[in-house]
């Protein structure tokens, strides 16, 4: 009986992961990491160390991205991400997602990813004006390269990088009537309840160049002194006085990661009256905190003692991974008809 | 003795090639392929059949790329290149080359690309207005992998071509500078004296959609007709009136293809004079002509006979090809520092 409804499941395919740029943050764990790990009971899952992707931005730097590799697969480990559940994979190792690159940038037009809202955006934030590396404008080919070569149906992404997945569907509407023959699979994307963190000091972006995360690597004595700092209510000068939610870090956080929702509503509702004080809200934040990262930190010490351990993980996530890639390629190639020994 | 001053010879490595989009011609055969003829006797030569880079601008129509590939093949070995002293090979057949495309895109600008004169001229040629594929705008970073994928000194180039080269060793020396060292190596355009022949009609583009090109495997008859409509003076309306030059398709093809010089001279001479008759002309120019082409059709039939073998010759120019390309995408991955097992 219970074989039968696991037949009857959709049988959906996660591909998911992370640019290789700087060690990854509680932002992370609550906005995609923590679901991955639930993620791997219910769905075949893919991670993808993003460092092909992340060179795009960073060439001139390729040392920062290479460096982070193994970082970010000890967070991954770390987290409880497991590798005979999910495979992890290096994107730069899987020459046929570039093969795939080549020939999807003939179906998108410049202008079509001029006007993609996510790499305007970006190309704001990165200040790069009008020299704009032609790798980065056109690297939603390539991450329609990445989700397509596994026939990933679910796509875990932030409400900003929507316009990706769109953009990828459209490559994949694109090529089956092309070749006349549905090879591609269609995404969904699969926004997360919690969006993104803001940094200890309220500020949008939670990053370790900003020196306002709290990384999942971080020392108990960093935690500590990073719920000290962390941005509050500016108007909450006494403890009698009201205090307020609204952009009050602490309380999100605690929003995000407190588990007794009960306890929570009335602390806040003491802290709105007046009365209570900063310290005791960040003294319950900084035990959730220590308790979240303790067993994180210690999985990540355990598994960074043997290195070449991980690398041995990744490799093998990483030949799984481009045996799937490759006989995408194949089928697109042949179906093009590019196949000729 | 001889040993020695060979040994001095700077040894060039010549990359050259065609998009499958038609077959050859006079124009290609009289532009590069007689030349590439002497070259595979003087220097290191790879022939590339660019059906990669055909499809930038025809992936809604492959079938045209795919049946030419074949075609180009026979015209190849038809006009004496020779599978022992060159390499030929078919470019989608070797990954590398988008792997290496890849990487290099975050070395140019879009801007940069944007500004490539042969691109702003190719783009207002094929209408494409705003609707460029992105794969065409980048097609010279492709290029630049393809080049330097085999280390290529030498790139045999219409003048119109030259910001291609300029492009591809600017991309060598930002690469270069990136790892601090000499892993790729400028190449050199190699302009050849004759440069675009025009269709018998006059107009500057010789191309088969135009109809007004003699391609390589035109029948005797096609090539009579051809030779009877080609556009000469239309002043020059009696016998004895005096002929021009200018503009004379006739004695433009006779430049390039008549061996004798002063023979030519003399008729040049008695056109302009005036009393020599446009069917003299036509004459001299037909059997030079049929002289020519006889025996390139002829050996074309005969390796059309065996397709297989042809293939074969293919197979094994591109796996020799690939194992070149395989060590030059290793060299630049591992420069990086894109090597993890």
């Amino acid at each position: 009986m219970q074989e039968t409804i696991q037949t009857e499941k959709k049988e959906h395919l996660i591909l998911t992961g992370d640019r290789p740029t700087g060690p990854l943050h509680i932002g992370h764990y609550v906005g995609s990491l923590r679901n991955r790990v639930s993620y791997q009971h219910q769905y075949k899952q893919y991670i993808m160390i993003a460092d092909g992707q992340a060179l795009t931005d960073n060439m001139d730097n390729p040392t920062k991205v290479l460096n982070n590799v193994l970082e970010v697969a000890l967070d991954y480990l770390a987290v409880g991400i497991d590798p005979s559940k999910t495979t992890i994979f290096i994107q730069s190792q899987i020459p046929e997602l570039t093969e795939l690159t080549f020939y999807y940038m003939n179906l998108v037009t410049v202008s079509r990813l001029e006007r993609n809202p996510t790499i305007k955006q970006e190309i704001v934030m990165r200040n790069f004006e009008r020299d704009i590396p032609a790798g980065f404008l056109t690297y939603p080919v390539s991450q329609a390269a990445d989700i397509t070569a596994f026939k990933a149906s679910l796509v875990p992404v932030g409400e900003d990088q929507i316009p990706m997945i769109e953009q990828t569907n459209e490559i994949v509407r694109r090529f089956n009537r092309l070749v006349n023959k549905d090879i591609l699979v269609e995404c969904e994307a699969f926004v997360p309840e919690i969006g993104r963190l803001p940094g200890i000091d309220g500020k949008a972006k939670m990053s370790k160049s900003l020196g306002n995360a709290i990384n999942l690597c971080s020392t108990a004595q960093e935690v500590t002194a990073a719920v000290r700092n962390i941005y509050t209510d500016p108007l909450h000068l006494k403890v009698s006085d009201p205090g307020h939610l609204e952009g009050n870090v602490a309380f999100m956080y605690l929003d995000a990661f407190d588990p007794d929702k009960e306890g929570l509503q009335a602390m806040k509702d003491h802290y709105v009256r007046g009365g209570l004080g900063d310290s005791v809200v960040k003294k319950r934040l900084e035990g959730i905190m220590q308790e979240l990262l303790g067993p994180i930190r210690e999985r990540r010490e355990e598994f960074a003692k043997d290195k070449g351990q991980v690398m041995e993980i990744l490799r093998q996530g990483t030949m799984r991974a481009r045996e799937v890639a490759a006989r995408t390629t194949d089928e697109v190639k042949s179906a093009i008809g590019l196949k000729y020994f």
